[in-house]
This record gives structure tokens, sequence and C-alpha cells, in this order.
């Protein structure tokens, strides 16, 4: 087995979990990543907790839903649930694209149906994480090696390192009022995030972490966007997205290319047209777009921002929660010819902070 | 996929188990397994039912087992199988012997760690069946496709006719007092089954099925038994076992490959030392033995005896129900120079039964 197989386990059950005797745990993954499920029993036995392991094979759920319609919560599933303490689930996939025959209509009342399974599994110790499958490798157009270097790097890392560094830019945020974000000719946006917490992802629910997020004011969102990196949702890519907000609302919008998808998105629901979160990526093991966004919102010198529901815990007392059934992250980079500017100071220029060298006020 | 994966599918969930709308289902298998496991998932969306599946890949037991020795019921998976309408387990190998390494002390510790698991599941709806895995035909000295068409021939069967033929050897059996089975110059063996229950295999809860079963009174059994057929147990051989018994209780024993095993099996507690079980094979789709018990005690012209625990439901009221840690089945064919006897009247011979045409009293 890889040596880091082992390594990207520990961090899970120590790090990420923080696994310890008489801990039930469920490990839900795919047959792909077998190394790892195998180096987390090690740990799990070595540990005295009690694993059980699900199988996540997306035939399996290719092949249920293939042909209806309507659900109900399966109480077995919810039952194994409330009964764990710790939750593991790891991606990988044989064929990203399994389920692209399945309806959107009965992925979504799939959803639906399992929505308090989701929730329940949200209130336990959990992290998801990634196992560089080859079909992952292929859908980043990088070879297995290359890409299980990618993933390994970004993912085997000093987290407490981590974790100190960033919470330098919560410093910056968690106070704050206005953000204000400049790219080139195309991106120039504001907005309050007043009263709004900051949190720091140093790698315990999301593995890799790498990113400090909040929530926007809903109705405080200003300007124009226009987002680098592809938009990949429900398995289609829409590129150049432009975005232009007013009193908090997407009151135009284009793309290059399946505008069409955007414009589903955005009329889900009328909380779709406000921003739900603003990410500051600071993961640079993460130097590259994969299609993934566990890893591409963590990606270091980019910003990210989410049309959508906004997060519980980054919304401050008394301060309105952004609601939408949808939650859809985009990208722009911020490496070149860029700054992001906090209450009139410049905090980031060209992808470097004010509190790290070579910063140029 | 293969047709018979998908007949397979059907028997499982139509004959065996008989899923309806609503139920929760849980499917056991390795990821060797995935085809059958996906057909079922086909079957189950289609009748409305819900499903999750476990993961067994045995790396992942042998990686938690390999160095521990105490072990606590898990509640989560308790909690699971609470919820359960119905419990599929497939079997199928990556490696027969891939828990090779694991102590028997430490299996026997996590089998009564989840004794109270396997008694809940065992009062649900229940199939245990066999997938056709390369390692799986390996055991048996087989291609794997020869293995395919051996197994889906044993399991893909009219089950209605296969109870009705059995039912014919069960009312020979179920109103009996005295049983004989003789063969060649080596066995010799009566017991009494009176009062005590036969019952019909017709591919239920084992898929194949085709095996008629009852228990001896204890201490009724007398004579003697060469089994030709190996016992495989706990990963090892033993060939040429011939026991000895009087009053019920095996006094001599002997084998020419392995005997220590056999007595480390007789030694395991006094119950171990009786028969706890009788029973005709039945399936002439099962015309080889393959190292797997599952196929091998429902083979056509064989009977089959084991030490150790008896079935509750073979024991009928006020009889004694012989008790042990342990149900080693051993195998005698009774196809050549063989017959069996009931209450003074002989009922097969040489593997031909009396309701048969050819049988020759």
């Amino acid at each position: 087995m890889d040596p880091r197989i082992r390594e990207h386990a520990e961090i899970v059950a120590d790090h990420s979990t923080d696994i310890q005797a008489g801990d039930n745990v469920v490990i839900r993954a795919p047959p792909e990543a077998a190394d790892l499920v195998t180096a987390l029993h090690e740990l799990i036995g070595d540990y005295g907790a009690n694993p059980i392991a699900l199988d996540t094979n997306s035939r399996f759920s290719r092949a249920y839903l293939r042909a209806r319609e309507d659900f109900e919560t399966p109480e077995h599933e919810q039952a194994l649930i409330e009964a764990t303490d710790v939750y593991i689930a790891i991606r990988a996939d044989a064929n990203v694209t399994e389920t692209s025959d399945v309806s959107p209509e009965t992925n979504a009342a799939y959803s639906q149906a399992k929505q308090s399974i989701l929730d329940e599994r949200l209130s336990k110790r959990w992290c998801g994480t990634q196992y560089p499958a080859p079909a992952n490798a292929q859908l980043a157009e990088m070879s297995t090696e290359a890409y299980e270097n990618f993933v390994w790097d970004a993912v085997i890392k000093d987290w407490d390192a981590v974790r100190e560094h960033q919470s330098q830019m919560v410093d910056i945020l968690d106070p704050a009022d206005e953000v204000r974000i400049v790219s080139g000719e195309t991106t120039d946006i504001t907005m309050s995030i007043a009263g709004n917490p900051t949190l720091n992802d140093y790698g315990e629910k999301n593995l890799p972490g790498g990113e400090v997020f909040t929530a926007p004011v809903p109705d405080s969102v200003d300007g124009e966007v226009l987002f680098d990196k592809p938009l990949y949702h429900q398995g289609r890519e829409v590129t150049g997205v432009s975005l232009t907000f007013e009193d908090g609302r997407v009151v135009d919008h284009a793309a290059e290319k399946n505008e069409a998808l955007l414009t589903e998105v955005l009329e889900t629901d009328e909380g779709a047209r406000f921003l739900g979160e603003l990410g500051i990526g600071m993961n640079r093991d993460i130097d590259r777009f994969t299609y993934n966004m566990l890893f591409d919102e963590k990606m270091g010198d980019t910003v990210h921002m989410a049309v959508g529901r906004a997060y519980g815990d980054t919304v401050g007392p008394g301060n309105e929660q952004n609601q939408s059934a949808v939650h859809v992250d985009m990208i722009v980079d911020m490496s070149e010819d860029s700054y992001i500017e906090v209450d009139g100071e410049i905090v980031q220029r060209d992808g470097t902070f004010r509190f790290e060298e070579g910063f140029d006020a």
C-alpha cells in the first residue's frame, strides 16, 4: 500500500474526527477507495472503536434510482446514523458520469427523502475526503500518478500550522464590515459581512481543508463578477460565467457555454439569485482546477462565491440567513491584477496576503 | 451483465425474501459481487423498497481484527439490523484465505460480541447466497466460467418443483423413528429422529437450497461413519474423517490428514461430540465438491451429519436440543454401494429414492 494512504487515514482518524475507544464509526466509500478504508480499519481496530462499511458504488444508486420517482426516508439507515458517533465519507469514482441518466427530478426527490439522514449525519463528528481514483484523475485531465501526488500533497499537511496561518485572515474578516473584490477589468464587487462570523477550515469536516469563509449580508452585494474557472454542476460544465448584482440580487447573467444551465440554477428559487457564501482559497498545494469543488474552492490565490443557501454558522445573530435549495460555488482567479479590500484597506494583492512576505500594498 | 445474474437476483428478491414496497433491505456483499448487488438494486427500486449496501471486503475485517482481542457489540450495526425487514448476505471472495492470519481466538471473541446481531438478523426475512467470484472458483479447482455455470445451475431452478419433489422425503422422515445409513464396508450408523421435525430446504434462507434435514436424538446414535468428502474448517482441510459413536457420543475418531484439527473440533465442548444434524443432499445440479458448505451439503446423492449444535426448529417439543459452540458438517457419498433405511425399509439405494424411477428395493 502507498505509505501516503496510511498517513491520509491517520489525518482522518486523529485530526479530522478524533476517533476514541468505543466510538461507533460509519465509513461510506465505493470499492475504488478500498485501500484507504482498509487503513482506517487498522486504526479503528488499534483505537478500540467499532467500524461498519457502507458500499457507495454508484452503479447501485443508478440501478435503484433509474425508474423511480417517489421515495420514503429509509428508516434503517436513519437508525444506523442516529447510533453513530463518527461518519467518514470517502469519494472516489469508477465513472464520474455513472448516474448521468438519472433524471434531475429523481435525484432531487431522493435527496429530499434523505434530508433528515443528512441532518443527523451533520450533527456527528464527520469528515468528507477524496481517494485519488483513476476516473477522478481523468476528470482532472491528469495521469493517475500525478493526480495521486496532487491529492496527497493537498491532504497530508501540518493542519495545525494551516490553522495558525489562516487565522490571520479570519482576524481580518471576522470584525470587518465591507469587502471589495477586484480582478482585472471584469470583476469589481462589494458586499457587507458585518456581524457574520468568518470560519477557519483546516481539514476537519472537509479534507483537504484550506479556506476561510463567511456569508455576505444578502441584500448588500453590488457589482460585477466574471468567474474565471468553469462551474461544474450536475455533470455539465458552464464556462465564462458573469453575474451582475444590484442590492444583492443577480439582475443580469451570462455564460460562454451552457448558459441555460446557469439560468436554471438561478431560477431554482428566489434565494438562488443571492449570494450565500464568500470564501478565500488558501491551500497553495491545490494549484490547478480539477472539476472537484472539495479541492477547487480551496485553491490558493482564489476567492469563491456561492449563490444560494448560506451556512447557519456563518450568519451572526439577528442577521438574515439566505435560504435556497441550491448552493453553487464559483471561482475567481486572484493571482494577477487583483486585490481584496477590507473596510478600505487592501489585504491581498495578486494572491499575496498582507501578513505574507512580498505583499505590495 | 450475464443474464443469469438478473435471474439470480429475481430468485433472491421474489422466492427467497419476498421483497415488498416499503421494506427496509440490507445487502451485505464484498465488491466482487457488485453485479448481483446492482441487479438487486434494480428490483428493490422497481418494488419500492429501501436498500442499503454493506461492504464486507475481507481486507477490512483482517485489518480491523489483526491486533485485537476484546470486542463490544457494535450498537450502530445492531440498530441498523433491528430496523431492517430483509437481510441478504452474498458471499464472494477476492482471496478465500484473506483472514488466515487472524487468530482463531480473535475470530471467536468477535463472533461472540456480534452474537446478538446475528440473532436479530436470523429473526428477519433473510437469504444467504454465493456469487461465483474467481477466488471461489480457485478454491473449487475450477475455471471461473465453469464455476459460474456450476453456481447458476445450482441456484436458478424451479424452486416450487424442488419443494414438491423434496416433500416426498420429508413425508418419509417426519413421522419416522429410526434411520440407518450404510455405505460400503466403512459406514453403518443408526440413530433415532423420533419426534423431531424434518425441514424442507428449497432455496429460501440458503440459496442454493436442496436438502431435507432434521436432528438426531443426541444419545441415540450408534455405529461408524467414514466421511468421503474433506472437512474444510477455518481454512484447513481434514480428509478421511472417521467417527465411532456409542450412545450418541464420539468414542473414537481418526483422519488421514489434519487429525489434530478434528480433535480440536471434538474437544470444543461436550456437545461437540454429539450429532446435531442429519441432512440428505438432493440438489443434483451440485455434482461436485467445491469446499463450500453452502453447496456441498446439498450435493445430490449424499448425506451429511454435523457434530455440535442442533437447529432449534429441528427439535420436537420435549426432545433434547444438542448444545455446542460449533456446528461442523461432514459428508458421506451415497451414490454407490449405499442405502438409507427408515424404520426397517430401504428408502434410498445408490442415490435413488424410492419415489424415483429406477429405484431398486
